[in-house]
């Protein structure tokens, strides 16, 4: 199946420069996809520390199940990431496949199998033959020339219509440090579990308690902000990976999360999250509209979140955007049926900077011809208050149009 | 906009007679629609016992508010059903709305308001002018004539492309009772709080607390237990009204739900519920295929019926369907995110009678050519089973297809 570009594709991709400590390499199996490359292979140097937040599906994928395991450890030599095939379902084969992988891996790399890190995506419940990936993975560690980021996102892509990189700096006690993010998903993209697959280096001396310590609070306002479907994956991965390479430039090494030098890396590593989870919803399956949805006023900022969810995952409300309809009254509805306290006769609701309902009804001042007009811009807010508490929270989204039926109707024929 | 009829529209409706104690009218009120009726009024005999289950909105219609406060009462003389405006978010003006109506209505009926019922379905936040109702109702009660029942339940269609009514016969006690049971809906319809509208009446001679106490149980396993696209509506409601009439034939009077002589009215009401659940379900907006999912083997009914509404409601699901793809990956998925005990590696799944999936891996005598042949069939059975306990479930869904999209991208306008 061809796929129509999404109209959020970036014009323009950040420079990425090398990063001290990662090698990055690709390769093309010819597992499934032809003609393009499907294996990510990144070498990284030796006490290079890990962080993970993993899908909360009960029942993940075997290299989540591998993952998981071996994090505790803290720390990598090897990613591994294929594109075709999510070994997900696949029992006592998905686990030996991966078992293989690691092995191999680890024996490449001349490391303990733990400090190899995996991820899958792809289709469901198709046994995954490990040679294609330990024989391709073999010719790169001997023969392989590093490729850059992009090549390196590239390969990990499935129904992905662009690129989706970002990149960012911040210091640690004065010596600046780089963060690199790569990240593929599309569809199967629900909140609470990360994303589809997503991955972050940076070459800044972190602890893995501290990097994880970091990954998992700044999971919660960026990928965990993000809904394309409702549908969350079996394979969800967001990994952080630190070399520690600056070191060589006299940065310090921090060990915990909440240690003050760390403090704009940490609003770095929070800004290049968001920037990644909002590419994947851009990038939604179908998208023509990518819609911000802020909800305030509620009893607390879970509560918020919730309400904030039940709009981003209502299919009213997403065809309605598709339609450029400014039918806030399926708003009121998916606050309604979001369960969380709400004061109906308070509740006001905007889009974009006018207010349209307000205590309980339409505004006086509501027009039908200017909120049309708004519904015509590619990305949308609207803003609703609860009336009820100090909560608030934000959450993306995209519209569901024909074009996700048409993906979906025949992804895996 | 002009609906295709759904491909599950009845080629034959059933014959429903004149219920003893009740008169169906109805009138083109020219409030929104052209050319067709949109007030269904009910006059019922005094002495009508009245039992409803509503939307757990929060943000529910204002006749909502009113039925809810005035069941109480268990007395019912009038049923006010208007199609076009749902009187949701209309603040105090729908509160005066309702009061309105209800007055007037309790005037022409001689009763008090507090027996007077309503509802009303349409576009949400849209002020609802109630002179359009009260005059239509004043010359229905004067001049009117009393309609078939078929005649009352179009008068309540929106965007339904078909006429949902069901009748059942039963016994109490030896003596013959009738129930008639009409009901709307297509889109905006999720579970656990009945569906947009639906109506049911019975000459049977039940109290209120009884009739509430069989419509409450069976609602679970019938409106409960459907979802089209998992938005819940402002103004869902389905009420009972029991005339008595039978009573002149010699039928005893019930007064409690679990009084032994009302056992196979309980099991017509039953089966009547389902029949209409599974009548707004097959014209399900854009509906192609009708979907059975049954979830086996979980920790309890209510975790069976938690998994079975997350495979119901994924959008993956839905769209795989649509598409006439066999790709049980998704219930894999669906089963994952539910968030539910479930035993990946014991999971089984089944298409029809086709075993697919079998102790947490693909089935080794999967057939891809004979699942994808099942795929074409209109009507669907998945079955899952968790491998973790007893419970059990049923849930009814539809497929999620362009035209859900097409016809929700413009409703409004």
């Amino acid at each position: 199946m061809d796929l129509q570009p999404s109209p959020f594709a970036p014009t323009e991709l950040p420079q990425m420069d090398a990063l001290d400590g990662f090698r990055p390499m690709t390769a093309a199996m010819g597992m499934k996809y032809q003609g393009r490359d499907d294996l990510l292979v990144v070498e990284m140097t030796k006490g290079t520390s890990v962080a993970g937040v993993y899908t909360k599906s009960k029942c993940c994928s075997a290299p989540v199940d591998w993952c998981k395991e071996h994090q505790g450890n803290g720390s990598a030599r090897m990613l591994v990431v294929n594109a075709g095939n999510a070994n997900a379902f696949t029992g006592t084969h998905g686990v030996s496949s991966v078992t293989t992988v690691g092995e191999a891996a680890a024996k490449l790399a001349d490391c303990s199998p733990s400090e190899i890190f995996m991820a899958s995506t792809g289709v469901i419940g198709e046994p995954l033959d490990p040679s294609f990936i330990t024989s391709a993975m073999e010719h790169l560690m001997k023969d392989g020339n590093s490729v850059d980021w992009h090549t390196a996102s590239a390969a990990t892509m499935t129904t992905d219509t662009f690129l989706k990189v970002a990149t960012a700096s911040a210091d640690i006690d004065g010596v600046p440090v780089t963060i690199h993010g790569i990240a593929k998903g599309s569809g199967m993209i629900a909140p609470d579990m990360a994303t589809m697959l997503s991955f972050v280096f940076t070459d800044a001396p972190i602890a893995a308690r501290a990097l994880q310590d970091l990954l998992s609070k700044h999971v919660e306002t960026s990928f965990n902000a993000t809904t394309v479907d409702s549908d969350t994956s079996t394979s969800d991965t967001l990994m952080a990976f630190a070399s520690g390479a600056a070191k060589e430039r006299g940065c310090a090494e921090i060990s915990e999360g909440d240690d003050p030098r760390v403090e704009t890396f940490s609003d770095a590593l929070s800004a290049l999250l968001k920037d990644l989870a909002k590419l994947v919803v851009k990038d939604g399956e179908g998208a023509s509209k990518f819609l911000s949805i802020t909800v305030e006023g509620a009893e607390s900022d879970e509560a918020a979140k919730r309400v904030a969810l039940a709009i981003a995952n209502s299919p009213l409300v997403k065809t309605a955007a598709a339609g450029e309809d400014a039918n806030w009254g399926r708003v009121v509805m998916a606050v309604g049926k979001a369960g969380e306290m709400a004061d109906r006769d308070k509740l006001a609701i905007w889009f974009g900077s006018m207010r349209l309902a307000h205590e309980g009804q339409r505004d006086p001042d509501y027009s039908e011809e200017v909120a049309s007009e708004y519904m015509k811009n590619a990305e949308i807010d609207i803003c609703t208050h609860l009336g009820v508490g100090e909560g608030s929270a934000t959450v993306w989204t995209c519209d569901l149009t024909h074009g996700y039926i048409t993906i979906n109707g025949d992804y895996r024929s």
